[in-house]
C-alpha cells in the first residue's frame, strides 16, 4: 500500500446535530453562563452542556479576538518575537502571552490587529497572513479567535521609541521580545525564574512547543 | 553590544498583587461566575474581574486537565499524531484537538494522561515529558493543565487494534491520525473540506503554527 492511502486520509463523518434550547442559568456584568440543550444525531438522546460566554458579544461576529504573532526584524539581530506581560486575576498570576484584544464593533479583523498591537506594545506592523478561525476552549466557552501574523522592522522610523497606550485594565501589562529560535527555552527560563509568579499562556506554550519538536524530531 | 545584553535579557518587575474579595455572582451545575476584587499593587486602587471556574474543581489541585501530545511511532512511516474530533456544544461544532482530560481526585498527572490517553484513542503510551503548568484562557478562566509527550509504539501487540471506552457525553469522539511533518497543511485541508461544520483548537493549532514557523524562517 502506498503513502498516499495510510491511514491519515481516512475521513470521519460529521452528524449534524440539533439545538433545542438555550436558556441563561447565570450572570455577572461580563460574563453569562448558558445551558444548552442539543439532540444527539444518531441516538436521539437529548443533552445539556455548560458554556461560558462574554456579555460584550452583543453583535455575533465571526471571531471575538485577535492574536499577534509579531516577529521583529532588524538587521543586526536574528528574528525576535514580540509577547506581553500582564496580571490575570483567573489565576491570580502574571502571564506571558501573544498580544491579543478583543475586536470593537465595526471593526475587521486587520484593523483590530495592528490597533492591538500599536495600543498593547507602540510597535507599527505590517500584516502577513491572517489564520482561520480557531476556538480558545471549546469544551468551555464560544470564544473565537484568529491569528494575525505581523512583521515588524526596527528600521522603521515609528519604531525605535514605541510608546504603548493602554486602558486602565492593561495597568500591568509589559512588553518583552524573545528570539524566536530559542523561544521554548526562553520561556522555561523565565517561568523558572520568576516561579510562582508567572505562568504561561497555552497558546503561546503550544507554539513554542512545536517550534522546539521541529528542531528536535527526525520526520522521515 | 554584543548580543548577551541584547532586549532579550531585560526583565519585568512582578509587583505582588493583594485579593480583597471574591463572591460567587453566577452559578450552574458545572460552571460558575465570580467577582473577584484587587488591589492594584502601585496605585492601590480597587479593581474587579469576572472568571469562570468548574465547579468540579472541589479539590483545589495545581492543575484541573492534562493535555495529551501523542505520537505515533512505526517502523514504516514518519510520526504521527493522534488527534481527536468531537463534537462540542460551546461552539456548536466539531473541533479539532489533542486528546485531554480532567485529573480525577487522587490521581497524579501521569496517572491522568495515560488513563485519558488509552480511554479515548484506545492506545497504550509511554510518557516522555511532562511540560510546566499553564495556563488555558488566563483573561477567563482558571483553568490549567500540563501537557505531557506521550510515546506510542505501533509495534506493540496491544497497540494493533486499539479500542476506546468512551463517556456518554463523548458520544461524537473519533481519532484521526495526522503526520507530525505537514501537520499545519492538513489541519488547514481538514477544515477547508469540512468547511463551517469543522474548527481547530486553539492550541492544536498554534503548535502546527510553531512546527510550521519552524519549517520556513531563517533564524540567523
Amino acid at each position: 500500500m502506498s503513502l498516499e492511502n495510510h491511514e491519515t486520509k481516512e475521513l470521519f463523518t460529521i452528524e449534524k446535530v440539533t439545538i433545542k434550547n438555550k436558556k441563561k442559568i447565570g450572570s455577572g456584568n461580563w460574563l453569562e453562563i448558558d445551558e444548552v440543550e442539543y439532540i444527539e444525531p444518531i441516538t436521539k438522546a437529548i443533552r445539556t452542556w455548560e458554556v461560558c460566554k462574554r456579555k460584550t458579544d452583543f453583535v455575533k461576529k465571526e471571531v471575538d479576538a485577535v492574536d499577534i504573532h509579531g516577529i521583529i526584524h532588524s538587521p543586526n539581530l536574528p528574528p525576535q518575537i514580540v509577547l506581553i506581560v500582564q496580571y490575570r486575576p483567573p489565576v491570580e498570576r502574571y502571564c506571558i502571552e501573544f498580544p491579543s484584544g478583543l475586536i470593537d464593533q465595526g471593526e475587521t479583523v486587520e484593523e483590530a490587529a495592528l490597533r492591538e498591537l500599536q495600543e498593547e506594545t507602540g510597535y507599527i506592523g505590517k500584516i502577513k497572513n491572517i489564520s482561520d478561525p480557531i476556538c480558545y476552549e471549546p469544551g468551555l466557552t464560544d470564544s473565537m479567535t484568529r491569528i494575525v501574523d505581523i512583521e515588524i522592522d526596527l528600521s522603521l522610523e515609528e519604531n525605535i521609541s514605541p510608546l504603548q497606550s493602554l486602558d486602565g485594565d492593561e495597568w500591568s501589562l509589559k512588553v518583552i521580545k524573545l528570539p524566536l529560535y530559542n523561544l521554548f527555552e526562553e520561556l522555561k527560563g523565565l517561568q523558572q525564574k520568576y516561579n510562582e509568579s508567572l505562568w504561561i499562556d497555552s497558546r503561546l506554550y503550544s507554539y513554542a512547543y512545536g517550534l522546539n519538536i521541529a528542531k528536535s524530531t527526525k520526520f522521515n
